[in-house]
């Protein structure tokens, strides 16, 4: 699982960020990205990185304003192509798009113009407060948020695994591999033929927790992000305004780098991640938002365009209480 | 007068080129710049070049296929403040858009969509075969072209400056500086009190020709093309494929760099710039275009994004004939 920026603006692109778009990749996990967010020329961004269009297969939308929605009808059309004559063939995959009323007759109209017909599946699911997306793997939750417009940020929380068949413990007292070896991994306890019982729980590892990873885009700071953050592997934050223009980023409806700092704070996230930044913020005036970012949360980054950030798998529960006794 | 292509490449963007925009740069004759077709990202092409959004006035669409338009709604947005944040103040200029039926339409769409209002005029005009704007300095006629899709050529003439009052020539006959002159200026011949006549025609240099530019985007190669190119002093062409490609072109209603050589050489164009190249011709391959267009038309260049190319002003007519004389 990794995060990848493609654009890390706000409002316009600039020469060194462009408007918002931001890859979650999933292909450990499902072999899949979804992106939150499509400004425009994200499909110049993906031009430049090694994520493909066509292995997208979510896009959620925060909200409509054009800087998160303008690349969405060039993105869908030249996927069209990004099957065939992309290195690895195959047709692009299907994709859902997530977000506000609206979404979709916009979308569909850009299309209808210029007279596109696409070759793959587009669905739409109008996104309210609550679970939008959920299956064995993955749940997707939305949390209203405060720009003056509909707004949304997402919370993505990945299941937690359950943990492994110990094979070694169980070939150690002399058992085979076989059908046996399934029953236990399947939570069966086992009567053996010699009177042992073996309990299922004492042959498998402990789960390894999912990860929770929140995007949080344009809003006036609120405590929904607390809500929405809370406890999460990787908060993403804008972060259009420094800590001296509170002000300024209530009357817009944006938050400051301090402010993104005190909800990952307060939530109780383990990594904060800065975008969304005003082209006024040029070279080390950026670096300035993180400073202050960090004085107040130490474990934050600052995102760049094509910036990519891992987000590890999580230690299972007993083996980090083994470590922290050790 | 300059031409600048913002961007040269054929239905998606690549690295070396993006989606079509050209830029008719007429700062020494109106302080004013035309936008012909608005590809996905124009405005972060513009951030590369120093035209200035806020000088754009006119923008003429030759169809609505995606690669031509789907830049528009966020040029737009972005224009609302490139007259107060650009380094010279002042609001945008008001705009008119020229283009097919259903372009005010999708553009209005997309920025409700994401609610804008912008804070200059944008009217839009409807586009006909035939004389689509004109003033005493310039007009543009509107070709029907064959591309599937409703689509259109634009000639723009520019209107012939007459002569400039020959000032030396009435001094040395011991005339003074006053009314007089503007009187043989606007064409009056005079009567001297010494009995003496004026012809207002003998003062007065040749008349300076207008420049002609004729632009050429996606088509099938036809005949209404010579005519909208008829004696152009530029004509820019789609050159989607190379000369062994003609059936492919015909196919797919575009041109071949070949069949943009032999128009430009029927039209007695002075010059031919090729452009809206396939994505498959990288490097080597895309001046392999140019040779073959050479071979039939000499005076070919091919078009690279951010290219500028002068048009100058031509020789006045008798000076010209001076020149060949001697
Ligand atoms: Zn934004
Ligand atoms: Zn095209």
């Amino acid at each position: 699982m990794e995060i990848e920026f493609l654009g890390t603006g706000a409002g316009q692109p600039s020469k060194q960020r462009n408007v918002t778009s931001i890859a979650l990749r999933l292909l450990d996990e499902r072999n899949e990205v979804w992106l939150f967010d499509v400004g425009e020329a994200t499909q110049h961004q993906l031009l430049k990185s090694n994520t493909r269009a066509r292995k997208i297969t979510k896009i959620f939308i925060s909200h409509m304003h054009g800087d998160h929605i303008f690349g969405l009808p060039g993105f869908l059309t030249s996927r069209n192509f990004q099957g065939s004559e992309a290195i690895d063939q195959g047709r692009p995959s299907d994709l859902t798009i997530y977000g506000p009323a609206g979404l979709r007759q916009y979308v569909f109209s850009a299309l209808k113009a210029a007279q596109v017909r696409l070759q793959y599946r587009v669905d739409f699911v109008e996104v309210h407060p609550g679970v939008v997306f959920q299956d064995k793997q993955f749940s997707v939750t939305a949390f209203a948020m405060n720009h003056g417009i509909e707004d949304y940020a997402y919370r993505i929380v990945e299941a937690d695994a359950v943990g492994e068949l110990q094979v070694a413990k169980l070939l150690n007292l002399g058992l085979k591999s076989g059908p046996l070896f399934g029953q236990i991994k399947a939570g069966q306890d086992i009567s053996l033929p010699d009177g042992r019982v073996l309990k299922s729980a004492d042959f498998i590892g402990p789960d390894r927790p999912g990860r929770i990873v929140t995007i949080v885009m344009d809003t006036k700071s609120n405590p929904a992000i607390i809500e929405a953050a809370k406890n999460a592997d990787l908060l993403v934050h804008e972060s259009t305004y420094d800590g001296q223009n509170t002000a300024m980023a209530k009357k817009h409806g944006h938050s400051t780098c301090v402010q993104a700092a005190e909800n990952a704070k307060k939530a109780q996230a383990k990594h904060l991640i800065l975008t969304h930044i005003s082209a006024r913020y040029l070279g080390r005036a950026a670096d300035n938002l993180l400073d202050e970012a960090r004085a107040v949360f130490k474990n934050t980054d600052l995102a760049h365009d094509l910036a990519v950030f891992p987000i590890p798998a999580k230690v299972p529960v007993t083996e980090k209480l083994v470590k922290a006794h050790a």
